[in-house]
């Protein structure tokens, strides 16, 4: 269809120039020729353009989506529909048939300057996918059936891709893992206590490769999308049953936290998520990372459906929790200072609406040490776990993750033994505190990055973020990330964390931080 | 959220009346009040609203479709940004969160006149699902991977919810049979041959209740989409692989035609479909509805693609076609008058570019006849199919297709063996005269039926189409549906029938139709 035969409707004679400029548009979209697409949105603060992505303000904002794109769908336009507002005013309404099928369209306001036909708001809707491959493996209606009834009817799980599931393969994030994997013959009890209690599977959610990242960037699949921050990254490793939940395609996503999987994607995608306690969760039937460090557990995006989930899914003695609140103004040294900020402001305001007790500040000594000896014996637990199946497969994991394998290849038995030291005295000094006083810190170090943030930055991020994540893990502690803290107009979840076994407790002290 | 507390971004003093007339039209959106919404929609004949389901145009056709619909989805605004346009026009975009998780967009165009503001122009994006569980059962990234590579490399398939994969289940279309269906070992043969080719499957695709209708609707799942007409059924049984094909989740629908169910979907989508020799592909592995009648075929967006897929799907001698064109009248005759008329205006069009050389009537006898008797052998293989499932469990199919049961339930031997003798002398003059000539007709009655006409017209509809469609079926013949008529706007297939064993003969000869 050339343009001359696209039928144009129209509300009154069209204004002068007004359909030229929309065809130049069209032309310069299927082309990618940036530099005419921006002359042709209006310069201006307030330029509006939104898609399934989000809502993008101002013109410079626009001119930036669209350098990094690298073109949009191909497409033809079917017809077009405008509506004259004034001889300098139009809103122009078309109607898109996508070159591989399917149906879009793309409502403009255009106004005429003096430099002639501006775009002042765009609207675009493409094709829609049968499955979002960033977000998911597969999915079904459900997935998997629900085995039996109970606290859980109705709810449909995101299930990160490491638990075994009968009759399905674990890919866990790396194609050439999964192409070897044979289906499971039974499925992870964790997975199977949800199912009786009536919840259905929706499908298998993307993971990081090997669970090894705490970022949600997996360059085979695709990056899943940010719901809460446009065009930043998910958080991971929990990445697609983080944004599953967070786009409504599930309302509880099934994953596992080694050093912060579960509370990174949750703080980064303003979502509810629970760490449990180490060994509360069974494991068995999950693709290992680091066993003396990994649990399961949940993503939510409301707390009663967390508590729901975790009232099925782990024992029913809560444990109970001290009364007395802490902060270690040691482990906040290292955050940028505004997040440091964010994170007082946020405690500010809870104590001063009664909804949370003053805090103690609690001494924590060699928070550096720990990390290097939690790392250390997470590096050599990944090596033990994945190290033979990767040695057969070079180049199956790539970027940081193959990175950070190798520099765990070369982790001795000798610097896993004195970490190991390392960590049983620390574990020890946190029980301790953790018997006293429930520990508050931010859950990442920071909002979600943008995905086009340089390496060294997100590598930045990434050390300040372990740094505080690692803590649960070292004590074997359970850690709620809750969303409850903002930086930058980006969420913050509010790390609690409660002595092991108190996980129920845990999740009721957060509720009555809720207004 | 409340109203006070969403924050308006504008770009100029906002014009009086616009945001309260902003939340009074959404309040009326979260409380389904119709009138008032429809009086918030200009009263114009190009007032516009659209959504994923397709641009409606005239405010009756708005209110019309918000009579039928129920409500729409709850949600939150999260902000708004408003760009004033002049003291009685703006472009308001609200950035929406949906009740059930995700992100969405509304961007209303309003004007003030003598009434107030008004919308004159809307466009609405909400979440979207993990999976349309009107079109598919389960999908994949892909669902089964290609088993070789070759003709097929890179394509995408829908397939039917009637063929055996190893590891799925087979639902029929029926959630109660899907129930107890245990997973397949082996994969049907005219799936495996797509694979090895180098086709993955995307995912399985809805049918109608074991594919015993041509509408497309299953009130188990819901209704898929039909791009090419808004509003209006697909056309079945083979409904998801055409949907899917069509909205561009999958490049190829493998799907089975009984008495229709490839090219009446294909006709009301704009679809190229192929209904292949009865015998030609092999229907193991392929859950039956009536044997003497049933076969393999497939659904493309183009011509080229359903190419390559016969070529691997079908022997290699593809027979020869006679160069004579012929068209029954009888078989048009109890078309209505604007279809029959829309079919010869086609055919006249492909003469008069010298597409297509002038057709010769044939004469054909015994219409109703034929079509009784096709009726008859076919319910009694239906029910034979399925009686002793369906009469263990009552309820489990419903509507029009549990009253085509039950009368298949009731067809005697006698009737059944008279039947077959009125088909065989039928077959031999069908196969008489299609040694002479390719015999043209239109693939279905009608363009797509919208999903709220009278249950009288849909069966009408039915009737008029399956009187056209059961000739192949009668002569075991491949026929097309190509996407090159139109009746009333919407798609109107072009069938051709051709001897058996020509099926690539005859998309040979469909090529020479296109421009």
């Amino acid at each position: 269809m050339t343009e001359r035969s696209v039928p144009i409707e129209s509300d009154a004679p069209l204004p002068d120039g007004l359909v030229d400029t929309f065809w130049r548009y069209e032309q310069a979209l299927m082309a990618d020729d940036v530099p005419t697409l921006d002359l042709l949105f209006e310069d201006d603060p307030h330029t509006l353009r939104g898609d399934a992505g989000g809502v993008l303000v101002s013109h410079e904002a626009i001119a930036a989506f669209r350098r990094g794109r690298g073109g949009a769908p191909k497409r033809l336009v079917d017809r077009v529909h405008v509506r004259v507002l004034s001889p300098e005013l139009a809103a122009v309404v078309a109607v898109l048939r996508p070159a591989g099928g399917g149906r879009g369209q793309q409502t403009q306001v255009w106004r005429r300057g003096a430099d002639g036909w501006r775009v002042i708001a765009a609207h675009v809707s493409g094709a829609i996918p049968a499955i979002d491959p960033r977000v998911w493996r597969v999915v079904g209606t459900p997935l998997v059936d629900a085995t039996g009834s109970g606290a859980l009817d109705g709810e449909t799980i995101a299930v990160k891709d490491l638990f075994e599931i009968a009759g399905q393969r674990v890919g866990g994030g790396v194609p050439g893992y999964l192409a070897e994997a044979d289906s499971a013959t039974s499925t992870a009890p964790a997975l199977a206590t949800l199912l009786a209690a009536g919840a259905a599977v929706t499908g298998i959610a993307r993971t990081d490769e090997f669970a090894y990242s705490i970022a949600g960037v997996n360059p085979h699949y695709g990056t899943p999308p940010n719901v809460a921050v446009p065009g930043a990254i998910p958080g991971g490793s929990s990445s697609g049953p983080a944004s599953a939940v967070a786009l409504g395609q599930a309302t509880v996503g099934l994953a596992t936290d080694t050093a912060g999987s579960i509370r990174v994607p949750a703080s980064y995608q303003g979502l509810w998520g629970l760490r449990t306690s180490h060994g509360a969760v069974p494991v068995d039937g999950l693709l290992p990372l680091a066993p003396s460090f990994d649990t399961v557990g949940w993503l939510t995006r409301d707390l009663p459906t967390l508590r729901r989930v975790a009232g099925v899914g782990l024992p029913a003695d809560a444990g109970t929790l001290p009364t007395q609140i802490a902060v270690a103004p040691a482990l906040l040294a290292t955050l940028d200072e505004h997040v440091r900020s964010a994170f007082w402001t946020g405690l500010g305001e809870l104590v001063g609406e009664g909804r949370l007790p003053v805090p103690i500040e609690v001494p924590l000594t060699g928070v550096a040490e720990t990390f290097a000896a939690f790392r250390t014996v997470q590096a050599a637990e990944a090596w033990r776990a994945h190290g033979a199946w990767l040695s057969a497969h070079p180049g199956a994991v790539s970027g940081a993750v193959a990175e950070r394998f190798a520099l765990a290849a070369a982790v001795t038995e000798e610097q896993e033994s004195a970490a190991r030291v390392v960590l049983a005295a620390e574990r020890a000094k946190l029980r301790a505190i953790l018997q006293e006083s429930v520990l508050l810190l931010p859950a990442a170090a920071s909002g979600a990055p943008q995905t086009t943030a340089d390496a060294a930055t997100i590598d930045r991020i990434r050390m300040q973020t372990l740094q505080l994540t690692c803590f649960a893990g070292v004590a074997g502690a359970p850690c709620i990330s809750a969303p409850l803290l903002a930086v930058d107009g980006a969420p913050l979840g509010l790390g609690l964390i409660g002595s092991p076994g108190t996980d129920l407790a845990l999740l009721d002290l957060a509720g009555t931080l809720l207004p």
